[in-house]
């Protein structure tokens, strides 16, 4: 799919995975394993993870849950939280400590170590692991309409930008709010990409946002400064100019957001998310969840 | 429940909806039926029901979605969004055009009649009602703990705002916002008040937002000024002043935010909603339908 990686890349989630194991593929998940569906990753004291499987239900655009832990300390086992789809389909031997490429761990809320490879050494018999959907799901369809997002033509991390729009509070998360993932298009192309991803509720749907008006409303100031992820490149891999007539920036709810959501409540003790970007591919195939909007 | 209520209400939905529609209750429901599931309502032309469902699958918590009509143009046979609630168990004898007490009409988006007692006349072969969770719902849950609504103490429409929190768009429901329903408690109580509604997470749930400065951040300038309902009182009945150390403001998701979404998106043709706190008393149980958070 991506034409900067067309070689060399892993083709299923199981590769995905056992190549991120053993740390021979190190690089942003995003045009890999195409047709198999990406996930977010947050892992949480057993305690808090009540409260946030509740957030999810109240905020499902930014966090649409598709597995957890089947008990505390379980990196293996996951129960499935998509309709139709078995526990068994979520990843075969699965270890949800070392199978994304990099991560990100957090202590009390504060980031403690950014983009690690194994988080093995962080994980208790308390933690919960919990999996969010990607937008990266719905970019096959964008491409096969040729609207390829700029990104994965030139083989980019999406960028990822935190908004001022707070999500709904649930127990002790509260005082959060939304991360968005961005693409740039034409302005006229907006309601077709609005169309071909709105059937993908599990995994962001369509933009909750789009146009210069649309940033400044999320809080954004300057496009070319993402909070995660790369500087962003139009179609022919130029620096963006904000406010130019021709392009314009759309924005995805974005499964960072559980991971500002512990900062912001400042969660104690240890919890862990991905790197952004770096994803956790399954074995479940993006048709299995694509609610198709006819 | 109500003590300025409790001679002469209805005892059962069934009973709500058949004297709802001989037109011998005509008050704000709450309080009534007590423990039988009341319901928001929104009737729109079928082309957009689609979207609608979507915009309620993107904002559960001020859209709630409990049931829709069997198809377009029925007002009696609903299909179930409940887990575990059948059809039938939805409500029994049933005309949506008549059942609720009161009603609001909109024509291109535009309130064109205001709490009239029925609607068969502007209701079309094309419309397909749509029933939405109610707050009303954990009142008596609330009334069990000694923290009665002081609207339910006495006997008063339940006030509720407009905010400047957008809703999340779903296909032509684009630029809404959410609606409110507010209930004033002591500023100690906030957090078993919290805890008490966490688990109706059909009928809104937990509050979004707390305490003066809760209530300006989602842009509502005075507490005495609500968009509908009655104005709030305090547990004895007297007037509220804002700032007061005392007492303070507590938000619910609110399902008239259907009705603003309509206005918002200008939705061509007729559209119907209920009379702001003249609900459809349903026949399912509250108890059918809460999730205990254990």
């Amino acid at each position: 799919m991506a034409p900067a990686r067309t070689t060399d890349v892993p083709a299923t989630g199981a590769e995905a995975r056992s190549r991120s194991r053993t740390n021979t593929w190190d690089a942003p998940t995003c045009g890999i394993a195409p047709g198999y569906l990406q996930a977010n990753l947050i892992v949480l004291p057993s305690r808090l993870a009540k409260d946030f499987v509740l957030l999810c239900t109240r905020n499902p655009v930014p966090c649409p849950l598709l597995a957890t832990s089947s008990r505390p300390g379980d990196f293996s086992n996951f129960i499935s939280y998509i309709p139709g789809v078995p526990n068994a389909q979520i990843a075969k031997d699965f270890d949800v400590r070392k199978d994304a490429p990099r991560y990100n761990v957090y202590r009390d809320g504060s980031l403690t170590e950014s983009a690690i490879v194994d988080v093995d050494k962080y994980w208790s018999d308390d933690h919960v692991a919990c999996l969010i959907g990607c937008s990266y799901s719905f970019e096959n369809a964008l491409h096969n309409a040729n609207l390829t997002p700029p990104h994965v033509l030139h083989g980019r991390n999406i960028p990822m930008y935190r908004t001022t729009l707070p999500l709904l509070p649930a127990g002790v998360f509260q005082s959060s709010t939304l991360v968005v993932s961005m693409r740039m298009y034409k302005a006229a192309d907006v309601e077709v990409v609005r169309d071909i991803t709105r059937p993908y509720v599990t995994t962001h749907g369509e933009p909750i946002a789009w146009g210069w008006n649309g940033m400044r409303d999320l809080g954004i100031a300057d496009i070319n400064r993402p909070d995660w992820g790369d500087v962003p490149v139009n179609g022919d891999g130029e620096s963006v100019v904000q406010d130019q007539a021709a392009l314009v920036p759309i924005f995805w709810g974005c499964g960072v957001t559980p991971q500002e959501a512990v900062m912001r409540a400042k969660i104690p003790g240890i919890a862990i998310g991905h790197a952004p970007g770096y994803m956790v591919v399954l074995d479940i195939k993006e048709d299995d969840v694509l609610r198709r909007s006819n």
